[in-house]
């Protein structure tokens, strides 16, 4: 049984298995969309992993859920406890919810009003920080402290990396072979729960992280060979601006092919290019890998490849085309 | 085989399925979405057959695409021909462009700047007229006159409704057994193809229409029980501006269990609700049954419910809860 303390290099195809069992019941084996436009646009085939299309509306919820359906009974009466720029925050809720446990969140006071509205809605308790890594590791220390929760970290925790790997599991079930699969990466969750399931299930897939280059701490670690954090990078993509920790590093370093970066621009125009010719809904951090094939065209064209849309949590009223 | 002067009441399953066989290799089987938070806001268990993820972003590729490729040889060389608010158009000109034929459209020329873009990149010529249906049959008949392509009529045409109706065989397929089936009215090929098949495969499943006030035609239709047209409603749902033909009252008059209405502002706020909750882009047209569903909940409290999502061409800078 993993916990907390599991480090990454010990996880195993076994527990992404055990993670996948223990989720089903809560989460939706989401449908993979793609277009004949984006195609030919890209030079690529892609086919596009909808996680938007999760319940609370973002691939966290994989992760979440194996933390707390994995807990005992002593463990879960406490409850559990996360700090998140959103969608961990609102994934955990919603599993607490599903368990009938409390869960306290420590988000940024800019997180989307979308994330704070949903974590509310699925009985979250939020506590707001500064945003920036420090603030809210300083602000979650107190509260965890008072609450006494289990901490779920958002990626830094083998139970979320087992939970996340499920994801490309699907995928694989999903599709005819792949050559590639994109991923957002932050602090590099879903990118190594892709990496644990593709490097024992098909290691010849190869694995491209994407980033803002607004918040470039992952490619500068990748390039530099060891993390690089960033205290309070900016970007529209919010998903994306904490920093990888040990576990995650450990699938960045082994397993990624690459990692390319596009600018707040080249995010905006891909997110507003799949909303129109996917017809989904996805945050703009969902739109980086999209941006990355766009700008390298040269590393996809010809091949199969498995694009994560990790979240589709968006405030409708604020979209990035239409602000004045 | 069908051709345009067959008559509605000698449509059989056999056509459907014929028609389904045609146009497999040119349209997707659309996923189903579901949503715990639309059917604890509804009291009903909602699946939403989601066409809006076509290649060209609504169901009416089925039609299309099951007319351009019925024609022999000799017929299609000569090219299809056709009047439409938007989705028929660009839907025939996508069919026209896989079979490598010539397609002329006569448009509105207020119709969403989204659907003319679609047109043209599918090859579709536009001829504009004006947003009435005096305009649009009187331009259409000179467009036709100097072209002579076959006319497929956006919905008052047996092959288009056989079309259509593989839409619910494929809803059937997807789901254990079904109480009712909502859809929006507008012409009526979409009730017209889901009555031809539920009456046969489901006979027990009632079939719902749902239709903006502003243009409620089909409603006023079906309680006087016989056709009555508006020659220029006004209605942001602007694929449902045209009035029911004798093939589709057919199937209106017979098979339909009722037909409810919603206001603008009901639309609007459906729509968006849906695009939140599930994250996909919709248009206005397709919110049209959650928004009568939300005012109805008595009719479908309980029941499990097909939600047909119409279609997805918006135009993304002009959001109706964001227009000034």
């Amino acid at each position: 049984m993993l916990d907390a303390l599991t480090t990454a290099d010990c996880l195993t195809l076994a527990d992404m298995r055990e993670a996948h069992d223990r989720i089903r019941p809560h989460i939706n084996r989401t449908p993979l969309l793609r277009s004949d436009y984006l195609d030919d646009l890209t030079g690529a085939r892609l086919f596009f992993k909808c996680e938007n299309f999760q319940e609370a509306g973002a691939f966290k919820v994989r992760g979440a859920c194996n933390a707390v359906f994995g807990l005992n009974e002593a463990a879960a009466k406490r409850g559990v406890a996360t700090h998140s720029s959103g969608n961990h925050a609102l994934s955990l809720s919603y599993a607490a919810s599903r368990r009938g446990i409390p869960c306290n969140v420590v988000m940024p006071r800019t997180a989307p009003q979308a994330k704070k509205d949903a974590v509310r809605r699925y009985g979250g308790i939020i506590t707001e920080c500064e945003p920036s890594t420090t603030s809210r590791e300083a602000v979650f220390a107190e509260v965890q402290a008072r609450t006494g929760g289990e901490f779920v970290h958002p990626y830094n925790d083998p139970r979320v990396i087992a939970g996340q790997a499920t994801c490309s599991a699907e995928l694989l079930e999903q599709t005819d072979g792949l050559d590639a699969v994109v991923a957002p990466i932050g602090g590099g969750g879903m990118i190594s729960g892709t990496c644990l399931t593709l490097s024992n299930l098909a290691p010849e897939v190869q694995v491209y992280a994407a980033e803002p280059e607004q918040a470039d701490d992952a490619y500068r670690s990748f390039k530099a060979g060891h993390i690089i954090a960033d205290d309070a990078p900016n970007t529209i993509a919010d998903g994306l601006k904490v920093p990888l920790k040990e576990n995650t590093w450990h699938f960045v370093s082994n397993f990624v092919s690459d990692i390319h970066t596009a600018s707040e621009d080249e995010i905006v125009a891909a997110m507003k290019t799949a909303w129109k010719h996917l017809r989904i809904v996805m945050e703009p951090s969902s739109a980086v890998p999209l941006a990355t094939i766009l700008k390298h065209p040269e590393v996809f064209k010809g091949k199969r490849v498995g694009v994560i849309i990790t979240g589709g949590n968006v405030d409708l009223d604020k979209l990035p085309w239409t602000r004045g």
